[in-house]
């Protein structure tokens, strides 16, 4: 790889990507073009327009935007369609917007004639992995740095003296190690390392970011009613709203009743195991509601085909592979199911417990003339589960003779 | 079908198996064999002795039975270590059931020289399907009898005409209608139909029959210590116990604590939609906790393969294949997979909710020295993650370039 | 079920379905519909008028289309794109052509106001589950009459007796009986029963309808090129084609070159096994070719997706699912992966075999750039290799070192 | 790493991996270990022990070793039970030789005290994962020394100055460059790079290496009677054999009549497309006839469970995870669903062509009396089968109902 001559950052205005934005201008001697988005992380932006002004950038090269509704339309609202989880639990919050990310550095770097993106995720984990996948899948001839995987600056003394070195504001509370690492964005809020690395102690309470504890929620339990068209929430208590602001209200009614806090362990692609704690109240929220509306909106071929399907399309999110054609194929037959699944859901929140408690829709399935235990009017002829159950059996019965026969 | 000459009754001592018990008897003349079976229902079992010899039941065609460990531990334990959960939700409780059921028939029929057996679920539902698709698979000459898909006691009224002409005794709070029908074992109880048959509708606080409403459980929270082996439970906080005494004190700590309950619209097999009320306490914490345990023992590649076979082998035992050879193929991948599923799980139990805290094993496969953001003495390379990144991403590149060769 | 008024048969023409009809103008008293479609079978359709004609159908009730045009394109086309195989050899040549004649029913019915439809299809076969799935997903009120399954013209001499009775022609070679049964259209002709029934018996030579024995083919090869857009077969050696045109062109080929033939027993929906010998000639040098144009214009990430969820595609459509939202939803997955699948692909076809011997496309993923045992200028870095090696190995070192420690 | 002390090679007794032999000498110091095995590749190994000799390997660090019957009944059959096939046609035949040889590597080191063990593949290919993945899954600690990834004998002309260099014997024809690269065992032959490396023109004649050109193979049919045991072959045409024994035989019938010639572009692991011609004779009629013996005696369940499990296990053999706990799940799955595939398969063998074309068992599931299109004297109930899709349809009404309504 031939080196970059311009490189567009993504930049949180944190003392981390600070110094990599140095470190970029000394290493390769290459201008850089920050990128700092809004998705939520409940950071102000202004800061880093200031401190990248500080740092030298020009500014017509500090790009800093709100992509929450994107975020939420584009790549939250069509992974619930799915109603994924990765390894049966983990909402992938983190897994979610990194796609984002590098779509717009890529964009970023072809409007500013930039040759190269750079990111500041680690060598150990898969943010370097879902960030690159996507920038060669999106620009193939695209160079990516990744600073942590390159330079010497490898305990944290060496990364303040690179910073003093180089006038780089430390914040007081940076001076010391923080006790975990944060991740933040609309969806949730991921901690993990340092004192959260043992998985057999319990994480303790400060830990915890955006979510009420349990105990410290109110005594009283709150129905949420959500309204879902071809798949996606649209309405809150009857109120509509936009995709990002749906998922404000349910982080806020989420959070405030302790739901969706998470203690995993998890299999990271790049081969180890890792621990994290994971808030992702909303979400959380989220995907009980939307299987309580596809329980009477889709049909049962449609559903169990989504069920089979869904943790390879979980997998493909958490390693990063968004923008593939596997994902897209997966994504075609997802969106394809989610055309009936509107209706509204009354969802039932008490003590980190989110629970469905109600659904109605015009689109219902559910037929009650066919399930009732009165009488149903000849909607149902049961003498058919005779044959049904006969032709079902065949080969079972077959099987059975044949082995009988075998052992006789 | 030619008439049978002895039957073995599934027999709950209540009043419809002794209606059917009865009708047995007038409509083929047949010999009637009972088989009354402890899964845990929680009801005493003598008194269907009692009833039984009442309707003219020979003593040594009387059997009663305590299956609640071979119940445990020869289906639900086997079926847990798949983290089965149909259509994302449902624990399989009245489903795990019927094939035990349903064999014990089957062999009383070899033993007792009877050629039918005969249940009581009725021609809606997927109990049916499940009794006879296990009957037929063990026994292919079988008979079984449905009588709820062949006589014409078709409402409460004529039942009970036919139990008073048949001097089959009534106890008085069955003379009224039941508001919904319930169904109980070790493992869960199910409430459907009538009050319950509107999905848009909450269910009424009286349907619950064994877990505390959340609102009403402990407000202090209790830690539970499951210790596994192989997959299965094997002691609960630190003490050792039997297969069914450990879901027994599971049941007893999730439903104090308001564990387990599932308001859920599901897929029958027999093609309509209908609408129950699950209450599994000890289920629910036991599968989080094997999800627990599994996190740190089991590899990604086995912990994958076995999320993405979940579905179908929910949907066997759903379907009432469990004496089936697919599902018997499943089961074998999926027992390889528990062979180091070995160590401890602690679950915070707290007003309906039930979150692994914390899990520890000899058999660890989490290793902090790859993991761990300090120093990691050499046991990763993060050089590696450039190779890796590169060769994931060539196919992406190679798309990309063709794709773009193409527009241009 | 009320008895029907007027009903759309599938009518072909022939002794038996002149049976049927004639029978339900007897039994039920209805007004008859024919429709007779040509799907490539080989035979006049014009016979069928005046039959019908003779046998009291009015003018106006008498359908004859030709249907080969939409049977290729909207049905055989896409079921290629997925490389369907039905237990890993059977191209679905008869499950494919019933939807279509289902679907023309159901219009034809909503057309003329009937009430019913009509089929040949016997009980103990799949064609009266894909009939009858088909026509109720397009018209839940739709009434379906299977005379096979209701009547009692249960041998032979009975229906001769029948035929005789009233008045319908009986050609003198279907006086004997057939030594097997025959269904064909354009995509294959099945031939199964009788002299065929034993699985160890090979079936005689004169089984084979249209492929010629590969012993009496050609002694000289012959090449086709077969061209692709977007995973469709568009033109044979350049000349560009009609859907039905390709495959009546590729039968040619394909039946001249003794290529296509399959002897399977094959697992029926219904519940046995059956056997049929089938030709396929122009069906198997099209999948052949197909395989041939994914393999250099599709990624490896959507071409193992889709070898996948090929299983479960192919057994949908022989189980009748054709119209289903899971069929739908994979097919949608499906399509979305050919959007480059185009190109041109050359097959040898020689004495029973068809090879794919060569392909190009503008689309190739193909780079040779990458691949070459030569100096490849950089393209690809051979160290990359190593670390990804060392990430792919790190769960399988963790996994080993956990084994070793277990067992020391 | 630290520099290994002594290392075992697999070594062929060829130029390249003579050169290797000397690199490791020269550039590691280190101790030699070679292993030479008869993979059935058909080359004398003896002149391999001459060799090493000649290149100072001290006879006791010389292995060589038959291990064509371990490898034939320990990693063929049980991947033949999957019936797999990579991307739909390629038999696997190089994949499933490189974990024998990595084990075996493995466990010299072991006995030899080696530290390290080194292959001859290059960085470009599939074998040195599937060498390497191996070698770390059986043992954690060892090194692996890939020299290809390493050295800077990057050339031809390199490569033969360094063998001149250090008296390295040269074969004549060595000394131009082969027209194509060639890999061979029992099971296949492939042949790729330089003039195969344009997909779009045909691979000339001379390549086959074992395999009769179709075209001048005998113009009479050849039958062969291949007699299975829970879903291994152990006899041809009556006479018993040993795994080796019948894949040899099978080779000799596959080969003179034409069989096994695959002309195919596959999906690298390491990311790119590549070009082989593939001569599998043997194995291409093996699988025609474990299909054969399936089809009679594998209950449909299994086998579409199978089905649907085979892209994933082909696929885990060519990536290199043979030694993976999911290839060990999956593989636990296909034994248990081989306990009856047992019966003898007529396959007849014509100019290229291999086809069943009778098959019988004593275990046989196929059921004349079920099938039979005549009287089956009450097998088979036809009227099961109204019920049977009345139930299979009711979904399907429910959701047309339902979708025209909303039209509506």
């Amino acid at each position: 790889m031939s080196a970059p001559t311009k490189v567009v950052l993504a930049y949180s205005g944190g003392l981390d990507t600070s110094i990599i934005l140095k470190w970029l201008q000394t290493e390769y001697g290459c201008e850089v073009v920050t990128f700092t988005a809004d998705l939520g992380q409940g950071e102000e932006l202004e800061p880093a327009r200031k401190k990248a002004e500080l740092l030298g950038i020009k500014p017509e090269n500090i790009f800093i935007e709100d992509v929450r509704e994107e975020f939420v339309r584009d790549f939250v609202f069509p992974m619930f369609r799915a109603n994924a989880l990765y390894e049966g639990l983990y909402l992938l919050g983190t897994s979610i917007a990194r796609p984002l990310i590098s779509k717009r550095l890529v964009e970023i770097a072809a409007e500013t004639g930039a040759d190269a993106v750079a990111h500041g995720a680690t060598g150990k984990g898969n943010d370097q992995v879902r960030f690159e996948l996507s920038a060669y899948a999106l620009n193939p001839a695209i160079k990516v740095i990744a600073p942590w995987r390159e330079w010497d600056l490898t305990s944290r003394t060496r990364l303040l003296e690179f910073a003093e070195a180089n006038q780089i504001p430390i914040a007081k509370d940076k001076r010391g190690e923080a006790p975990f690492s944060v991740d933040a964005n609309l969806l949730h809020t991921s901690s993990e390392g340092k004192v959260l690395e043992n998985p057999g102690e319990e994480a303790p309470d400060y830990v915890l970011q955006r979510i009420t504890r349990p105990e410290e929620a109110p005594d009283t339990p709150e129905m949420v009613e959500i309204t879902f068209e071809k798949g996606d929430a649209v309405a809150i208590n009857g109120e509509a709203m936009s995709p990002a602001a749906i998922l404000t209200r349910l982080n806020e009614l989420g959070g405030k009743h302790g739901v969706g806090i998470l203690d995993l362990v998890e299999n990271r692609f790049v081969g180890m195991k890792s621990r994290g704690i994971y808030e992702t109240p909303g979400g959380t929220v989220l995907l009980e509601a939307h299987r309580g509306i596809e329980q009477i909106t889709l049909d049962s071929g449609a559903g169990h085909l989504k069920d089979s399907l869904m943790p390879r399309y979980a997998e493909l999110i958490y390693n990063g592979f968004w923008f593939s054609p596997e994902r897209e194929m997966l994504q075609a037959a997802i969106d394809k199911s989610q055309e009936h699944v509107s209706g509204t859901v009354r969802v039932k929140l008490y003590k980190g417990s989110a629970r469905t408690v109600a659904r109605w829709s015009e689109n219902s399935l559910y037929s009650e003339a066919h399930v009732t235990f009165e009488d149903d009017a000849g909607a149902y002829d049961q003498k058919d589960a005779a044959g049904f159950i006969q032709l079902n059996a065949l080969r079972l019965k077959l099987l059975a003779a044949r082995n009988k026969r075998m052992k006789g």
